[in-house]
């Protein structure tokens, strides 16, 4: 492929116009998970909850936004004032919930549409963790690890507020805390915000903006992708264990065993489900 | 009654000055439904736990305002920041709990007390949606939601912080969020919101500003005595399971049932205890 | 004692820069309990679930400020913005959590050690709640609850967030509000706010400002090793069980008892430990 082409793709990925296709996207990719969360009764409950159906669906469409307005102290209905953007989501949320004979579940539901819809919402979130850290270098042009949160909430809101999305629904369920196990989604987003941190504040990157946009752009989608077709659901694994391993404890609690004759507690081992701070890896 | 003297009698309401006694009338309301809430063991709860009494006490009463600040994205404690307001919700505070012989709660619970008492707040809770309404139409002009859903939690606010309020004194109660169900009031301020917003923001309400306030403060006041003298709670149930039957479902669920017949989930019917989105309703 | 080096010496204390040998104490405290919190299997929690220990770790370290500045409006991530104190705040986790051989949580564990360390963050406290109150003064100069609820919320951030902070690790624990039952700090906190308010706003404390500041910082540590050595827990209680018995309902159902002839409900009496509203004492 020629070079010169190539960035100007690059280029005008960058400065793509989300409204409304993308928009749709993810409204109906959330709408649809929202939906799975509810369960089995999920069109019983839609049918007797309309408001708290719409208004969780509302939250986690809107998650990013609300929470990155939340932590920067903007007004967090902010996140909101958008009129179009709000009709849209609205008639998508009624399109997945309300249509007759559930035609717009099954048609979000069948894998060819799921597969172009996820990958619209992954080039979606690349945008927004992009725009997430512009707008928190300009509030703490000093702060990395303020653009890095920012980012990540802005890039995988859905997953941080599950907890207060399910309680708007009179579901509680406290340890299914994203930090506690982070997604495949808050991985890749923490890895593009310290990517994007890297190029905008550092010259550790020489490629040209656009290029490390759109590259991050193809790893989003391309893991999508990955995971929906071929089940791969999280490439960072490795890493993590070699990062555990080495930073977090790993090899001295290998050597107290050793040195202790094999007394430790069996609660000590490092396990394959380790969940390292993916963060602090490239800091 | 004569117009001129009707109209006169609207503005005087529409400029009415709630402080001190419409405050100490929405304090003692506040203050004994709080107290109903702890339940039986309430008066050891304020002797064992006073501080957690008086802070969950002074939450439900400023709940409205602390939570449009909050979804503004002002100080939340600036709804505390007036001292004579402070100080009458903690003498209300004081007397509904501490009073000897119990006299204060005895006074509040009597029924021809109770009944003033409460069509008290019910016109305070009509000047709050609508100072709420002006100052969400002051920061976000062209956001009708974000319009509604400050006059909503200022008209409303104990509602929607019931879970946390309880929390303050230690229970949780996940399924009782106000959207699963939302209570009279709730719908009533969303419909007053409505209205006030309409009237603002379009020219369909050619009545006079003063009017529509005064007839919303009417129908507050109206369907209070209704719901405290007569029992009846909710009038708007019939529209709701109406528009519950036309768009949420209803009618695609029974041409549904008719075509597959009758195999249909035992969740599918409409519920008699639909509880619709009223504001999608008049939008 | 010289009294003017007396005043010199209360002078230096007041303009104390903490950074960075308070903050590493600080740390070092605050991690210390977030680990005994955990519990018996804290170092396979750390192992498994390093980011969810991270992030409650530094959610409890800069509670104070997040808390202050969620309150007063401000960017609540604003808290972390000083690189300096976050990477303080880091390697002190790294090492109470991931030292080999358990080298640095036993070091904080060890009593002189966690004496000093105590000492210390007691005298950073005292300059936490001075430094809200000002704050808080130069938003709302005048209300005085806001300035107090500022100081004691900076002084003691980690009581109040404790919850959140337990479920940022999927524990909930909803019985453990703060203020159902005030810690010491808090009340402390609380005193030393009012004091500092009184001292800042009236002329009741006639004493020059440095004077009072290294006054409350004297008790704050001398209480908190009395509670470390000693096992003195609470002065409070004593005072508290006075105001509870005139002013909180104890006397008028004694006398209530006394007529109704020991009819009372058995959650009647006053319990020897209630907790009263130490704010209000003093107001």
């Amino acid at each position: 492929m020629d070079p010169e082409a190539f960035l100007d793709l690059a280029n005008q990925v960058t400065k793509l116009n989300p409204f409304p296709y993308f928009d749709i996207a993810h409204c109906a990719i959330t709408c649809f998970y929202v939906r799975e969360d509810i369960g089995a009764g999920s069109q019983a409950f839609s049918r007797k909850h309309p408001l708290a159906t719409w208004l969780s669906s509302m939250f986690a469409i809107f998650a990013g936004a609300l929470l990155a307005n939340f932590l920067l102290g903007e007004p967090v209905l902010g996140a909101v004032k958008n009129n179009n953007q709000l009709l849209v989501a609205t008639a998508v949320w009624y399109v997945v919930f309300y249509s007759p004979f559930d035609i717009g579940y099954k048609v979000v539901k069948f894998l060819p549409f799921k597969v172009v819809l996820s990958a619209m919402k992954e080039v979606y979130r690349c945008k927004k963790v992009h725009d997430g850290i512009t707008h928190a270098a300009k509030l703490f042009p000093n702060s990395y690890l303020i653009m890095v949160v920012v980012g990540t909430v802005k890039g995988n809101g859905g997953g941080f507020v599950k907890i207060v999305e399910r309680l708007f629904r009179g579901v509680w369920t406290p340890t299914a805390m994203e930090i506690m196990g982070p997604s495949f989604p808050t991985k890749a987003s923490i890895a593009a915000a310290i990517i994007f941190v890297l190029d905008k504040k550092t010259d550790i990157i020489s490629a040209p903006h656009a290029l490390v946009y759109f590259g991050i752009t193809i790893f989003f989608v391309y893991f999508k992708l990955s995971s929906l077709l071929l089940g791969i659901h999280d490439p960072f694994v490795p890493f993590e264990n070699l990062f555990c391993a080495v930073f977090l404890g790993g090899v001295w609690d290998s050597l107290q065993r050793a040195v202790s004759g094999g007394k430790a507690a069996p609660g000590d081992p490092v396990r394959p489900d380790a969940k390292p701070e993916a963060a602090k890896k490239k800091d």
